[in-house]
């Protein structure tokens, strides 16, 4: 077992956990997560108590706590839906976030040595991305590898890092269609590999098993309006990659997928997907030429810039579809301002 | 070993090697290669003569008889380079093209297994490309994977792929410096993903493990003015592969990296490299941002009226910094022509 580096950035990492139940899970990953400090965001009833293993340093918000703390702006947070968990990378104060969800277990790579999901992550994090030309041989930065031929020497030092993308062996994350299609399909290839979406390219961003680094990206990585009293549901981590990709490639910063795998035990049921889907599939078809087309001013220096300029793109462009993206448009604006509120700016300006 | 699908396409596809020695190295390929057609472009001396192993069926051209083929436009082939080699692509008369350097053996798999490295390629080609959007997951037609949630519907039929860039283990394609700077590196990560390299996106294309499909981008594989005669060497591949990229980009045409994987056995000399890299390591940093602003017209609808355009454009902005550019985009015409010549237009109409 590899925890040779689980004490890397102890204390200046958070694992943000989203949950409606008691948190077995965290057994399997005790070796892993036992150093560092969990926040847990409680979904659903809030009377409910939400039994942690013993020997995990924790908080747990539930809605109550989340209502509290944000007041009015609370309705930006997503209620019955695992968008929720982004109110998690708010109230932390780490610089760097991991989520997972409480259906991800320990994978094992193919010599079957369990893989340490958080250490890669944060290696991922810890070198730079290379967006602006492909690199053949993947990550130049993993040991073993480095720039092909061809490559221009004044792009290798590359862009930080701020996103590390996650992915899962066993139950792929497919949408409900996919799933129904092929009940039966289970993701057993180990790729070994850890890549940069180059710039100008969107991608699928899954939620199960995600690291960012927050103080360069942290505010964007608002997971929308999903689940109780919504249109939609299971589009929040999507709707976060696409924002979150825009304003990675307008202020310079990079995203990674690939490694590290986790176990993804459990499929959901696909026709209670297909129902919380449903209108995404419709939309998706539009918001995604919206955000391959979106592009930012020069005057949105900041990532809360970034997203509030983009919430008035939503408005305008998306808010033709239908209502509910009005109503989104102004959470995200919502959301800054609570963002703001709980994080304060410093002497070093960040804002 | 897995020659399943050796017989695939075997007469559509040519396999185009470049070399000055004899070809001893089709020995270990004969299980894979021996039903298919071998193009042979034998680089500098044409008295000497290249042994061929018994048993295979090739066309041999040495420089003599590209000169006389092609007759003045002979010109635009580069000689003492492996550039020569797009002669190959030229005089062939099939739909897809494989072409791999002679001192490129039979990789294995981490099973110990054989890499039909061939089979791949047309398992590649055969199928689309994903271009638009990134699929997590790497290649969605591959056995046991698909597209993931939040991937447009609209958007998972594809686009034909044109290009399938293989890989190498044991000796990476580095340039020179890096070869200097890193003697002992040697590439032993084998990453079981094939990938599509997203529009707008360039890569470093190597010629070493190539395959295309003629029909549908073979004008656009010119492999530059390199070698005896030209301040530059070991650019050949690269110049094809920008002009490749943009042209597919703009033709909604598809190009995947990764698998095949072949065992690159000998290092080139790092100095010899430095020494025809030397321009190249400097031009690149000019040439690169070039071709990632290069738009092309509306007008250009086929491969050869691309390529004309983009020589058109080469000739102006990159004239600029070196006269080369300007032989180099005349050379860029003479080959469409030489092309044309040789591949007069049919009733389709590729032309």
């Amino acid at each position: 077992m590899d925890t040779s580096a689980t004490h890397l950035l102890k204390d200046e990492l958070d694992i943000v956990i989203p949950t409606i139940r008691n948190l077995d899970f965290l057994e399997m990953w005790r070796p892993f997560f036992e150093p560092y400090h969990l926040i847990i965001v409680q979904d659903g009833d809030p009377s409910r108590t939400i039994k942690v293993p013993d020997g995990f340093d924790y908080e747990l918000y539930n809605r109550n706590d989340i209502n509290k703390i944000l007041g009015p702006k609370a309705s930006c947070i997503s209620f019955k839906d695992s968008a929720c968990r982004c109110f998690g990378y708010m109230v932390s104060k780490k610089k760097y976030i991991f989520t997972i969800d409480d259906d991800c277990f320990v994978a094992k790579d193919p010599s079957g040595k369990e893989i340490n999901a958080l250490s890669q992550h944060i290696k991922n994090l810890l070198c730079p991305s290379t967006p602006n030309f492909f690199n053949t041989l993947y990550d130049p930065f993993r040991e073993g590898a480095d720039f092909v031929r061809g490559y221009p020497f004044s792009l290798r030092e590359g862009v930080p890092t701020a996103v590390s993308h996650g992915l899962w062996m066993n139950i792929p994350d497919y949408d409900a269609p996919t799933q129904l299609v092929k009940p039966l399909e289970r993701n057993k290839r180990y790729v070994d590999a850890v890549l940069t979406i180059p710039k100008g390219t969107l991608f699928p961003m899954c939620g199960m098993n995600l690291a960012f680094d927050r103080d360069l990206i942290g505010p964007a990585m608002y997971f929308g309006l999903m689940g109780d009293g919504q249109p939609i549901g299971r589009y929040d981590d999507m709707w976060a990659g696409w924002c979150v990709k825009v304003i990675c490639d307008h202020l310079g910063l990079g995203v990674k997928t690939g490694l590290p795998y986790i176990w993804h035990s459990k499929a959901s049921n696909p026709f209670v997907n297909l129902k919380k889907e449903y209108h995404g599939i419709f939309w998706q078809e539009e918001i995604i030429p919206f955000f391959q087309a979106a592009t930012l001013s020069k005057d949105s220096t900041t990532v809360q810039k970034c997203h509030v300029e983009l919430s008035k793109q939503v408005k305008e462009k998306l808010g033709k579809i239908d209502p509910y993206f009005v109503k989104l448009a102004d959470a995200m604006v919502t959301w800054i301002e609570a963002w703001d509120e709980l994080n304060p700016a410093t002497d070093s300006g960040k804002k």
